[in-house]
């Protein structure tokens, strides 16, 4: 299959084009690789664009002299499948069209099926910019990347980032996960590790023989009870962080006063810190410096869980919003002008952290509702990948 | 195999050979069929024994018209085999005796190996007994039983108990495990049931949208710290409660605020309380009475739980230690006499209980250290053996 254009269509027409093309080819995590050859060859055939391929993903730019570069990046994969593939049309008045959409947009068609927010209209609508933005007032590079929606390691723009630092260098990026096409920007750290909780397992029959970690756990869940969420302003917006137990375990058998208990900790951190100054609020300093991934247990000399043996899982850094730069500035301008919408904090961890770390600042933009990701009725109107190219092609055209 | 006595020999000489042939026939919990056969061929060539057999359960009795009943009650089954089998006599001064065994027997030969403890010592001093106890003052019924050393529900004492009550009446009985020729003295009671905490899952980016399962544990782990283990007098033996933690789990993914976690809780009580009583104090009377096993999850209206979910594991009863009857008060006087010990509190469930439950008052009292039951170094020194038929040929004979 190859994606095709027809630029006599009206833009909507060719939007939905695109977005159809694009939502037949199943591209669950790990099998991303056809429709990344389909987006290859699609972008190869624009005269315009310089592409090149990393594994999975693919890189297309103009190189056309402009003194500012932005950078337009999309996931290709998808979370599996629930009955949801393969996507289709829904005409106004159809029953399976969400009563919020329904009511927000009671003439549109709708998108339905996996990926249909998360994220490929925001996808479509970069694949007709690469197309038709041939005058562009800067240079722009597009990433279409891979494996976003499973574990880091996999992740196509942080191989690509490592590999190929040079190819996605600019001075402001957009990430097209779901917004509603409004402004997230930044976002929240996060990290994940286990507090830990020895003891002297016994027979549970002469208990006092032994020294049971379940109930000294008591003490670390009533830290985190007494944990107070912070909200935290980062150049205009607000960050709410977050300490949480998302994971518990315990004990070695029902009649066994168990030697051990671990509390798996995920903990949420504004981009107004480091990773290394969050970590240093769990654990202490010492600890923060000697607990990376990998490395075991330590025990904690102070912060939160001060005196627990601490096991780091997983470490991700802030990322500021970096909407202070002159070019952010205007499209802040133009999307509260078009859509009526103010800049507001991301929470969750997402990619822009990624340029964030190569200096590039970088928001989240796209078309669909957030709330609807990964749902299985995962659905977008038609008129959102409207207003999102309408926002770009003002901006950058 | 048949197992062979030749009376013409010295008492110590009797026992000793009995157990070496029981010892040698292998019998792990399912695979005590072939000892049975063994043991049943030996019991019905007794002319004053009625033998009956119930799956691989063995019970023989003298029916001499006496006013009162003991019952000697043995399992044949050893748990797992850990390079103890076959098994060996040590003779005094093998490195393989254990110190404190060398120290306190110092010419005895040692029977070493799987079972030698628990409880094939004690099962080889009631076939001697069965065998030469042709007058006794009482009337003897003798049980040989399997699958004691796992689930419950296969337990031979068990199922005969259900299935043929009549055949293990009496007025008292003694199993024989391991006690060191001491008196063990009824059992606390056990139950094991799930505390379930409910929350509402959320991304762990946006905690404050659901609630945190977990972190309303805590709340159940400091009533359980907060529980103070009671020491309970009954029949004049002390008996030590408890209730602990002995699993905990819960979460549904490293990024999820958990909407479950279950603190598996273990409360062993003491023999002043029926099973209705103690449940009560756990979960409530109204809770008590619906929360039957395999009945699902209800809500504690009462008791250290009062508010949570409850879903019983597993339940078995108290026994009292029934040392005021006037013929226990007997053997008291004479295991005083002899090795010097009162009678102690069992904290542990064992089998005693389900006399108990017949109406049959039940202590354990058996050959052996009990420290050394499913010890790889399972040994007992031959006079441990002797010690044991002499107290109940005098109190029997």
């Amino acid at each position: 299959m190859t994606i095709t254009l027809d630029n006599t269509e009206a833009q909507g027409n060719q939007l939905n084009a695109l977005l159809t093309q694009i939502m037949e080819q199943y591209s669950v995590s790990d099998e991303e690789g056809p429709l990344t050859d389909e987006v290859e060859a699609f972008l190869a055939a624009q005269p315009h664009l310089t592409v090149r391929r990393h594994g999975d993903t693919v890189v297309a730019s103009t190189n056309l002299g402009r003194q500012n570069r932005v950078i337009l990046a999309g996931h290709l994969d998808t979370v599996p499948v629930i009955d949801n593939f393969p996507p289709r049309w829904l005409e106004p008045g159809d029953p399976a069209i969400r009563s919020e959409i329904a009511e927000a947009h009671p003439n549109d068609r709708v998108m339905w099926g996996r990926g249909a927010t998360d994220m490929k209209s925001s996808d479509a609508v970069m694949l007709y910019l690469a197309a038709t933005l041939t005058e562009p007032k800067v240079d722009l590079t597009y990433v279409f990347y891979d494996h976003e929606e499973v574990a880091a390691e996999k992740n196509g723009l942080r191989k690509v980032a490592e590999a190929h630092p040079d190819w996605i260098q600019g001075d402001f990026a957009i990430i097209g996960e779901p917004t509603g096409c409004g402004i997230e920007g930044g976002c929240n750290g996060t990290m994940r590790f286990d507090v830990i909780a020895h003891g002297v397992a016994a027979h549970s029959a002469r208990a006092w023989m032994g020294d049971n970690a379940i109930h000294k756990v008591a003490d670390v869940l009533n830290r985190l009870n007494a944990y107070e969420p912070a909200d935290i302003e980062v150049d205009g917006l607000t960050y709410r962080e977050g300490v949480n137990a998302t994971l518990i375990s315990g004990g070695n058998g029902t009649n066994v006063i168990p030697d051990w208990c671990r509390v798996h900790v995920n903990y949420r951190f504004a981009p107004d810190k480091t990773l290394a100054e969050a970590k240093a609020l769990m654990m202490g300093e010492e600890t923060a410096a000697a607990a990376q991934l990998g490395n075991g247990e330590h025990e904690a000399t102070g912060g939160m869980f001060a005196g627990y043996g601490i096991e780091m899982k997983d470490e991700s850094p802030s990322a500021r919003p970096g909407l202070t730069a002159p070019l952010a500035a205007d499209l802040v301008r133009l999307v509260k002008e078009r859509t009526g919408r103010d800049p507001l904090a991301k929470l969750g961890w997402t990619d822009v952290a990624r340029f964030s770390q190569l200096g590039v600042p970088a928001v989240n933009l796209g078309a669909g509702d957030p709330l609807l990701a990964h749902k299985h009725d995962e659905q977008v109107p038609e008129s959102d990948l409207v207003q999102l190219a309408d926002i770009l092609q003002e901006w950058l055209g």
